[in-house]
């Protein structure tokens, strides 16, 4: 295959794992094709803005395989801005004699890379999430380091609740699909998760803490989503915006949980909030490896012409699949899944 | 020395090595001494109502110390309360045939066991501070798993903030002393640290935080203690119970001072409460053999009469100081600390 | 369905998340069959022996859920005692109305139950392996938990090598594949890996040694599976047994291999043996997780009567494959993967 | 203060926190000096090969904190090369305008500096050893992260040795004294420690062993220091250069213990041996605070010119010994912490 010019960009929020996929594209691009590989800074905003930087395949790369973050930078883009800046990247990608453009990021990012597919620009997109609700893949990296850093948290949590006989909410991410918290309570051996695919009622919230305190048992340990929505009827949950800063983070649900149990339980309910800590830093071993072959995948996708595709983990093999599949649907918790789960909550 | 009987108890917050020094009470009394422990659960309170469990020297022990939290259950008690059991105390002491109480905890348990020591029960305390404010005493087990959990974090918290170019606010423990505020913000290389002991100003911290990304620097993290305050004439920070839920827990100083921040420097800024994950879990190992070296020590005291006494570290050495003095005032940071690492900030 | 009586063994060395199947099984049979859960203690050893434990589903599981090894015990039976023992074990589960036996082990532990399920035993497996090897299922719990050990390691040898310009050879777990050493050598950025399934050639070894440091670069660590092979005329591997002391463990590949190098390419080159560590301790997440819902499916195969199955994951999904099926080879690292990770050595 | 060229060094083994030193020294110099420092490369032999680097006072220095290993690189030099090469070095420090040497380092490379101070060389010395072994000070920088892993891996070892109810020798870093294997028995709750101040009987280990087993306990976890020597008349230790490959590492205590306790007990006995991963990767948040704390105090040293000294933690300040004392006697374990732990022991 003749060499080729690679572009690389990370959109969307940070996550472990990136650095590894851009080392990965470098390296087989540099050792499989002789290819070079431009990097875009800051996400399409580097792009629209022809911010780029050369990545060369080297030991200041295997260095960030192990950092968090990105090496490029990673920046929010607005949709507007992507479409009116259309003839703007198409003019910088030929400026820079781009060949193909390799977008990692989430479903925001994947969005923008389907639709700029469709306008004719070469793209191999690789899935990046945290929360796991990409569709048609199995997992991406981010996701299960994250779950590392909530269940050592809530394993930490543990030992507190059992000494104070305490009941306790602790709030994870996962905005739409309620993954980190089902499998960190899980891992954790939590007494109850709350995840949006099931809307939640306090009563039943209640009930269960009531339950285990009769049985003698000393702790209650509750991980919700921060998408995690009550159901109808059950209490009112504040929108981020009306809280006296007009601040959204002051709003979780976790904390405008806490009160509606305490007032019924009649018992302290403390929250501890995670917040950034699960999405930055060191990626566990099993996302330096994805990362890392998907980073590989990519490169191979860029070199045989399989555009506006995006690489994917199926069972034990990388493979790729349509953008335009890939970003119909977010990937939520499925009944099944939150059923086997269940058995052990409460 | 004749066998004795001892009692055991921990009060106020849990903290990882509780169990360790309990153990290596249990053991020193029974392999050096063939002295029996009882212990009071859940704090004082135990030691009002009698509720007590007998301690054993066997491997289920040896199984608990590097377990966080306290076997023993523990819980704050109102100090009229306490002296209004003096009598009932005694008679508790008595009917168990206690020979010398040592009680764990920190400034609260430390005070009350200094009262009952001039009440003339023996006693022995142990000191416990996640955050390193007990005086007379180079420190205690605790604050270097505080540390670790806090410093852990902040490295987390780089790679997003570097990625995204962020200025974020990390609020950690330390109501009345810095300590794990400034040891952490060194160990991570934070920028910024604001502890109690000096009132901090909101320009100032502006001015820092300009300065940083005029020298072209990608992020800010600023150490915030639970406990700092701001210069008189710098901002208004409203107390617990002003909020609109009527919690303490949201009106935290990193969560005031954020919009402040924004407001003058036009950025926004992320907020992250590490909260009770410091506090639980695993001790790191020198916690551990420092609870275990204050564990058997106070068992020595106890055998040797040394009542009234709180055992302390001192350099290389365990040794003892009266509890009138430990208990005197909080070990605050001193100026010529927050000098030595205030170069480091900034 | 039926409430039944189910009996559990753990067989072969222990694994990181035996605990948490454990849990899980009884757990699920408990909650969503009223089934009652039977422990054969050490292995097979302990169903000959008719030695066992009853297990409750209460809150002493939960505690192991994060607890390495077996609370059941663990030993390696000669399959000869085993087939000796087939009327006793009938008469065993006869008599303490066992209705089916679920056995969680490798590859011995499995085909152990395949011939006890062709004997008319009604078995359900659940496959365990730390080095990842059993086949027909994407992969096992344990394994993630050792990759996550080895990748640790190695992150923290780079800078010794760095510091010292070394050349370290890594041994990690993996008698028949490489996936430990594949894996780890891939995330931790380790400069060439040596597995069973791909015989090394000690000249090829040197020779990408001198590349490397002749290229500048300041330290080359190679991870070597302990089942490494030396290509055909390459170097003579003593086997256990010809040691001075009688011990299989002094003769690991790592250590004989790193002569060989010195000789060649005149410099020292140190050795380090994870060992053991590999294989104990706190699970991760990961493997926490992927236990629990093999547990869970387990429970489940067991009273559905799909007897004669091993539980497994394929994609997104736990299944069941025949233990004929399963037990048939060994799953080893393929060609087509080696070569992706090649990219990354040298 | 007239601003100052600083040399900075670092010898021997490479060691956690290293590199919060030298930003700590480059830092302080800069910010509150004007000083600007210069660092040698390799240990003394950049010193005599006038092989150098200027340090600044950056954001490269502050992700360096976090590092383990050493930027400047380390070599052991012999004493007679630098004895032979003083003039040179004299000539080095002048060309280059130094006014003050900092050599960071343990017994040898003090013991140099000590020597070249009084040859007239302006020397700070900073003490590093992980094995906790340089006198006059209450602890250096690196024993601290040593410790925390060598009792990590022994944490996760106790479930394999339960599970299979075996008898496990660790052997851990420590040639003369026996910190580590000291602290890391009592912090991970071993049963058992050989450390080089108090030589051992093979007897009197398999007794324990025995014993332990008798009392119905199922493990058995003795940790020895790589410098454990065995009492006249208990067995023969082998030396480095025996072996069957003329290299040291294959004849470690733990290893030659092994057989002969298995002899004697009718047991195996497995051997874990720790390594290089107990010195390398990232330093504990107590290790970067005090290599900071050391580096700073350096800083002020050297302005204050205070030369021949070494810096020291004397309870909860930094203070400065002269080199000489400091570099007199190695720090062992002393009788009276040997027999307080031994209580934990059995």
């Amino acid at each position: 295959m003749d060499p080729m010019r690679i572009g690389v960009l990370t959109g969307g929020g940070d996550c472990p794992g990136l650095n590894a996929v851009i080392r990965a594209v470098v390296r087989t691009a540099d050792m499989r094709y002789g290819s070079t590989v431009v990097g875009f800074q800051d996400g399409w905003r580097g792009l629209l803005e022809d911010r780029r930087v050369q990545l060369k395949n080297d030991d200041r790369n295997d260095r960030l395989l192990a950092k968090g973050g990105t090496m490029l930078g990673t920046a929010r883009v607005n949709p507007e801005k992507l479409r009116a800046g259309l003839d703007q990247i198409k003019q910088t990608l030929e400026n820079n004699g781009i060949d193909v453009l390799i977008p990692i990021g989430g479903e925001g990012t994947l969005t923008a890379a389907h639709w700029l597919a469709e306008e004719g620009v070469p793209v191999v997109g690789v899935p990046k999430t945290i929360d796991n609700d990409i569709d048609c893949t199995d997992v991406t990296f981010g996701h299960d380091t994250a779950l590392m850093i909530a269940t050592e948290a809530i394993d930490r949590l543990h030992s507190t609740a059992e000494s104070h006989q305490r009941v306790m909410l602790v709030e994870v991410m996962g905005r739409h699909a309620g993954w980190i918290a089902l499998n960190a309570g899980l891992a954790s051996g939590a007494h109850m998760t709350l995840i949006p695919e099931q809307p939640f009622d306090v009563e039943e919230v209640c009930r269960l803490v009531k339950q285990r305190f009769q049985h003698g048992e000393s702790s209650f340990i509750c991980v919700v989503a921060e998408g995690a929505k009550p159901a109808e009827g059950s209490m009112q949950l504040r929108k981020g915006g009306t809280d006296e800063f007009g601040h959204e983070r002051f709003t979780g649900v976790a904390q405008q949980l806490a009160p509606e149990v305490e007032k019924r339980i009649k018992k302290e309910v403390r929250v501890t909030v995670l917040g950034h800590v699960q999405r930055g830093g060191k990626p566990t071993a099993y996302d330096r490896v994805l990362a890392t072959r998907f980073g590989v995948n990519a490169a191979d996708a860029a070199h045989a012409g399989e555009y506006g595709m995006m690489v994917s983990l199926r069972g034990e093999e990388i493979g790729r699949v349509p953008l335009a599949e890939a970003t119909a649907h977010l990937k939520l918790v499925p009944q099944w899944r939150y059923d086997d789960a269940a058995a052990f909550f409460g």
